[in-house]
């Protein structure tokens, strides 16, 4: 069917339309938005997206994101560094940090151990984090991964492999609902959590 | 309290959190979605967003939104010029299109009268379309604005701006339900209501 919008604003729409979770009328919606903004502020939002793309990548160390050389955790004077906190998305560190009680480091995983989805340990960043303990002077690593089926198996597998170089292996205890999403634990969960943790 | 998100993402989540409907979670998601685009697909996005934006404007006959000098019903050779259909959005030029029954222009109002969200007669395209009239060559005016309260008192006041020229002046017939939103009547109900419109 022919379409009787200009063909630089379907192609908004369809812009829109290929973000996650949005439906076609929502796009539509968004793209008369674009529409009505003065061009200042379009011209912003399409800058903040080039910015963003550009600029953001994983830091070397820890593997979570950031536009400078080192993130501001790895980089950071103040921080425990005998001991990583490994999660599987940058979010996690998010969560982490909000509950005021960590201070040591963290490894971003990227994801999670899943044979249903095709994605095995080469997907993740495993490999950067044996490295970081191979280095030496790490003592402790606390499996943060989200307490379901993958992060459950994602913690075993990784606690496995650290095995041989003999640090403390912990998993993130009790406190976050099982089944649930890190992503929406609320502090004082995450605080009981970080407390309640325990070697596995 | 502290981001510990880069600079250049956080605005990238501010940006969609700023579109209409798209909460701080949702925007969260959109932006991890764009960081995980190929960046030649990012930079589409923007262009897309830019693009749009700078081309699209309304069309000085109908002010429909078009990215050419006139839009492409008032171009058109084959449509019927003494017909022309007053809607209130862009959107609705769509829908009635979409019935393949009317081959008639179009005027597109920008909105409707709302004494509440203080919108008057200024704030719409309504001189244009006594303009057109006044040139001459109209012989119906559909008022095909939302069968609601604004709508209805839209249509009412354009018809007493029209008597003076003896036109026709027509409301957008029975099919349409009550209260509901134009953009979402299903192609027979909108055919249906083009057949069943009545002089006003």
């Amino acid at each position: 069917m022919a379409s009787f919008f200009p063909a630089s604003f379907e192609e908004l729409i369809d812009s829109f339309a290929s973000l996650p979770g949005i439906g076609r009328k929502s796009a539509q919606r968004l793209a008369f938005h674009i529409l009505s903004l003065p061009l200042e502020d379009a011209e912003k939002f399409a800058q903040s997206v080039l910015k963003a793309r550009r600029n953001v990548h994983t830091c070397p160390v820890c593997q979570n994101l950031t536009d400078r050389e080192l993130c501001p955790v790895c980089s950071s004077a103040g921080r425990d560094k005998t001991v990583i906190c490994v999660v599987s998305e940058p979010r996690d560190v998010v969560s982490i940090e909000r509950s005021r009680e960590y201070r040591g480091l963290y490894h971003v995983l990227h994801g999670a151990l899943s044979p249903m989805n095709h994605i095995g340990p080469d997907d993740l960043r495993i490999r950067e984090l044996l490295q970081r303990v191979a280095d030496g002077g790490v003592e402790e690593v606390i499996m943060a991964t989200n307490p379901d089926t993958e992060g459950d198996a994602t913690a075993m597998y990784i606690s496995r492999l650290l095995q041989p170089f003999g640090v403390k292996v912990t998993r993130l205890g009790f406190g976050v609902p099982v089944g649930s999403n890190l992503e929406y634990a609320d502090d004082a969960t995450m605080l009981k959590a970080l407390e309640g943790r325990r070697e596995m």
